[in-house]
């Protein structure tokens, strides 16, 4: 279990910081499978919490949790040309039953459009079901030549929102207001600062009319994706036939939206929070948010005073543990900050005499003494601003990094400076290939539609649109 | 949606009555795979009420969850040889990733041993690590001939957990630990009466020296296998190398146990509790304890009631929804009792004048007036006694079925009369396949072992041993 990892400096190398802080922490390992993922107890609780939190927005909306198979025939998968094209050389196929080759492959899902879209055809009758908003918690599967831990990986965990609307300004509405609820969680309780925006047309899903996108800057200057929702229009809806009977008494298709955030997410919440001392972790989203770590727990009396300690903080809301293994304190303490606990209690021997016992933050990376009965206030205290400073170390980050550019030399240099671009654009799908390979940055999201007149950075063309335009992950 | 069901009578046609509770209450349909289970919002609520209740039992004796992998490399799983061999004919095999055929199979997880063995061995180092207790919520697939809604199903959905240890000793002391939690899990929460035991030879887990089950009465006379706990003893951890040093110094192999609930258990508790009228639940596990419907709630001073009267019950810690769809009130009545609402409070016109609301309770169909500032003291007697009777009418139905037979002629009758057997038992596993073949029974667990002498009512030879034989799903 101990295997004696250091943290990289993330100086030193950004992607083999990344990679040390999440052994350490125990968050993640491959799986046999190329690029699979196995979430160790301390990972998976984290998507735990991230669950916690979405399932009760969700419901604040009126989005109902359902679960859908695992496997697509590839006939009905085939049905939407663009959607069968986007995903066919990502694609898992079972083609073997038992001993029995089968006649018609399986497919495992990558995104589960197709079966929504099945199941919505069955329900659906008339308007008056209208609207119908479902979700699921799962994993899907997409082949990836390269992979990186949370980052990128062949299977991987999201939700997936789709809802069905009867008319497409409510289905536009509904779009918006989960692009909003995103944002709302990112930044409240993952405490990342984003840029919301609408995607243009090459970087929107595949059988999408409009994207909109939440974007985070993570310490390297480059940016992550952290959640899409998606109005989709009747792209699925006509081919899928999911029809109902309108207010006028004749048919129509359904308009459908669908929205996710994705187990990425925790890749983006280590690369902005954490740093060369491993895991950072906000107190909202952490599974744990205070571990007692006594100097001698075997001390009948000093365990005693570790349990009366930690349920009088379980008592009143907080998430904490008891360390009760045999490690010697530095490295209870050093592993304590690499899986990113927000706040150690120390108990020393002397507490026994003094009633004195260490806190030590991790956000401030402070250490200060109080008394034992003073323990809860100051807990108390902390958790007033603990929370608040990551936020704002982020935001002061993101701030200072956007950066205005007027050709393709600035954007250049934004990109060398680990910045990130805001600039007049009117290109096309093409151009936005171009720019691509001429810098390695792609359009983030518009952030103006309407703003005053300029002129497109690439282009030269009038422009009325500013987009955002970073390196991504 | 409305597909105007009927629910078949329980004595016309029990499978049919089965599946027209589940169709009414919308809680399942297959996908378009065969035999998949698409789990509508009704019945994944009652899923995720479940994984609610085992997680808080699971973090009490500290199990962790994790998330493992859904395929498995074909060449890992057939490391051990009992276990490849019961699961071959039920594998679905990946063998294309994108257009590519690929050299080595993969193979969905039909259950992951496979999974955790691999992720034992990598973390596992000494006994001071030990024991390691992980579980994992998860879909997995095995290839069915015939399906039934939540009984047997291509893929379904379980809860798998998987231990190791130091001795066995202490494994053998956490099987019985797990099988316990069940038994307390499945009569406090979902209301239904036990019978706990130790599976025979024929009817262990494919590599488990032990099995302990708790086992349950339907309805039609037939019984159903609730959850199980294994003792795999060093099966998987020899050929897996599973090793870590001991106390001793030297090296030995974990002592390993693994435990499941699935969604079986939504089958058991709909043909435990269920009646003509449709789905019954148990209040503690029923996702929506009470449906508020009014008669008119298109009238603001109703709406407002309804509203309040929700806000209140919602204070008190009830979980409440108001209907406030425009069907017909009748409709609205049998529509909350195939959907298995344990209370409903229906608010009329009259409500506005009299104060007077009518509360209906499920579990004894009984219908009531009361004035709307009595509605939560109602409410809190109704809880004190609704989960109390349903178990209560479980449980004697099964305390009247259980016959003693000495003889193959009356374990005939005993089935015939739609109730289970006890028996002295001291047959081999040949036995036990004669015994299915001859009257369709299995021996469902050993209740005694050290039980005052008699004859085994199949071989005749003498035996301490007396075990259950029923007919199941």
């Amino acid at each position: 279990m101990s295997k004696n990892n250091k943290i990289i400096p993330m100086t030193e190398n950004f992607a083999e910081w990344y990679t040390s802080v999440i052994n350490n922490a125990e968050l993640f390992m491959y799986g046999s499978v190329k690029g699979t993922m196995i979430l160790q107890p301390n990972g998976w609780a984290i998507w735990e919490m991230i669950q916690k939190y979405i399932n009760i927005e969700f419901k604040k909306i009126g989005v109902q949790n359902v679960s859908l198979p695992f496997l697509i025939p590839l006939s009905e998968f085939e049905i939407e040309k663009d959607h069968v094209e986007g995903f066919a050389p990502e694609l898992y196929t079972v083609t073997k039953i038992g001993k029995k080759e089968i006649d018609s492959p399986l497919v495992i899902r990558p995104t589960s459009e197709v079966s929504f879209c099945r199941y919505f055809a069955y329900i659906i009758s008339s308007y008056k079901n209208l609207p119908i908003k479902l979700n699921q918690w799962c994993s899907v599967m997409r082949a990836e030549k390269t992979t990186r831990p949370f980052l990128r990986n062949t299977e991987f965990h999201w939700q997936e929102m789709h809802s069905i609307h009867e008319t497409p300004e409510d289905a536009i509405l509904f779009t918006k207001t989960l692009i909003d609820l995103y944002e709302e969680f990112v930044t409240k309780i993952l405490c990342i600062p984003v840029i919301k925006g609408e995607k243009t047309e090459g970087e929107r899903f595949a059988g999408a009319s409009n994207t909109f996108t939440i974007e985070a800057l993570m310490q390297d200057g480059q940016m992550l994706q952290c959640a899409t929702s998606h109005f989709l229009n009747q792209t699925f809806s006509k081919p899928y036939n999911i029809k109902f009977q309108n207010r006028n008494n004749t048919f129509d298709y359904v308009y459908q939206t669908s929205a996710g955030i994705s187990t990425r997410i925790i890749g983006a919440l280590i690369m902005v929070h954490s740093d060369d001392n491993g895991l950072v972790l906000p107190l909202k989203i952490a599974p744990n948010q205070i571990i007692i770590n006594a100097i001698n727990y075997e001390n009948n009396k000093i365990a005693e005073l570790c349990l009366n300690l930690e349920k009088k903080l379980v008592d009143n809301g907080y998430r904490v543990i008891v360390d009760k293994t045999e490690k010697s304190f530095g490295l209870k303490m050093t592993e304590g900050e690499y899986k990113g606990y927000p706040i150690q209690i120390i108990i020393g021997n002397k507490t026994l005499i003094d009633n004195n016992v260490t806190i030590y933050r991790r956000d401030l990376r402070e250490k200060f003494d109080t008394n034992v009965k003073d323990v809860l206030s100051n807990i108390d205290n902390i958790f007033k601003t603990f929370d608040f400073n990551l936020f704002n170390r982020a935001k002061s980050q993101l701030s200072h990094s956007v950066v205005q550019v007027n050709n393709i030399d600035e954007l250049n240099k934004t990109l060398k400076d680990k910045n990130i671009a805001k600039a007049y654009w009117s290109g096309t799908k093409d151009d936005e290939t171009k720019i691509k390979e001429l810098t390695g940055a792609t359009p983030r999201c518009i952030i103006q539609t309407n703003a005053k007149e300029g002129k497109c950075f690439f282009t030269n063309k009038t422009s009325n649109q500013i987009v955002i335009f970073g390196r991504a992950y």
